[in-house]
């Protein structure tokens, strides 16, 4: 399993600084939709130069115009990109398209799209789908449980991730059940006092376990 | 019916010429997702300055995040701002809330949302419900059927746009059939050898039939 490390709703120039802190000690740096919106490319690729030991996902959530976003975000310098499960199949297929010519990765965020659509678009075997619980919701997920019903529904969804409010306990679970690629954590490390001690922390719950 | 005029996938550089250009020509500018994505916030604030006599929406796609996203965008310029359909209620309501207490407008985008997603989400009186056909779709979409069969539906929603490939029949259609509020139209205009020309026939179909 690897740590990708989310940062979002800040300025530039605390991300970039906050990107070279993290550099080497995140699997994957992910610079939130906040930054994308707020900033466009120039983020991406300000960004990109601070990380030369972690690969960076940039999550442009990309819903319409498949194939030009994912061209923009793999040409700034995203090695991993997002497009949504609510897309149309058409969309996602240009998506996955464009990363599989690139060499690239597509991760699907699962965010409010039903089991039937999910269904729908399983087939792509070289793109991480993300199981992702709204920042907005008033409810809340628990973490472990969701991937393995997940899991049953969808054994042939090799490529999992999960995000929203991850916790330091819940990583423990995932890790141990060993059924994720990623797990996604935001604000339990950029917003801890101290974000470098808080992703050594998780980097070390998920590394020790899984090795 | 207003017009609103979309403009996409070019440099802002060019965006900023069209909407000076279009400034008092059409209803509604609209910045496109892709310089949302390409730009950031700037892009907004530099096409608002070019509009002393046209509204501009941003085509922002909140899909999560909502009131951070529509907070933004109303404070860099925006007059309208898009959230998805296939957010969370949650999300939705979020974006609402913002919209309402800036005295600004939220526009719901329908791309690929179920009709009984729609059920859920048709308590927002004051937000305007666009049919949206994906640009990367294969299939095409007849736009004066789809807004009848829509309002069949759902006669309780009473502010509708309609955006997906429009072009000047379908336009003249839609005007006399005088069910929307909104009609989006890109290339057809912004990709036409002369936009200004294109931009005037459009009004004059849609202004014309309607007074």
């Amino acid at each position: 399993m690897k740590l990708q490390t989310a940062i979002d709703r800040i300025s530039l120039e605390e991300a970039e600084k906050l990107a070279q802190q993290l550099n080497g000690k995140t699997d994957i740096l992910e610079i939130g939709t906040s930054l994308v919106k707020d900033y466009g490319n120039v983020a991406i690729e300000r960004i990109r130069q601070k990380l030369t030991q972690t690969s960076l996902l940039v999550d442009s959530k990309t819903i319409d115009e498949g194939a030009y976003e994912f061209n923009q975000a793999f040409h700034y310098g995203g090695d991993i990109v997002t497009v949504m499960g609510a897309a149309s199949y058409d969309t996602i297929a240009a998506c996955y398209e464009v990363a599989q010519k690139e060499n690239k990765t597509m991760m699907i965020d699962l965010l409010e799209v039903s089991d039937e659509k999910i269904a729908s678009i399983k087939d792509f075997p070289k793109a991480i789908y993300a199981l992702h619980h709204s920042i907005d919701r008033k409810d809340k997920m628990e973490a472990a449980a969701s991937v393995a019903a997940f899991h049953r529904k969808f054994p042939e969804i090799k490529r999992l991730a999960i995000a929203g409010g991850i916790d330091l306990e819940q990583v423990k679970k995932l890790a141990q059940q060993d059924l994720l690629e990623v797990v996604i954590v935001g604000s339990k490390i950029v917003k801890a006092q101290d974000p470098i001690k808080a992703v050594s922390e998780f980097m070390e719950a998920i590394h020790n376990e899984n090795n």
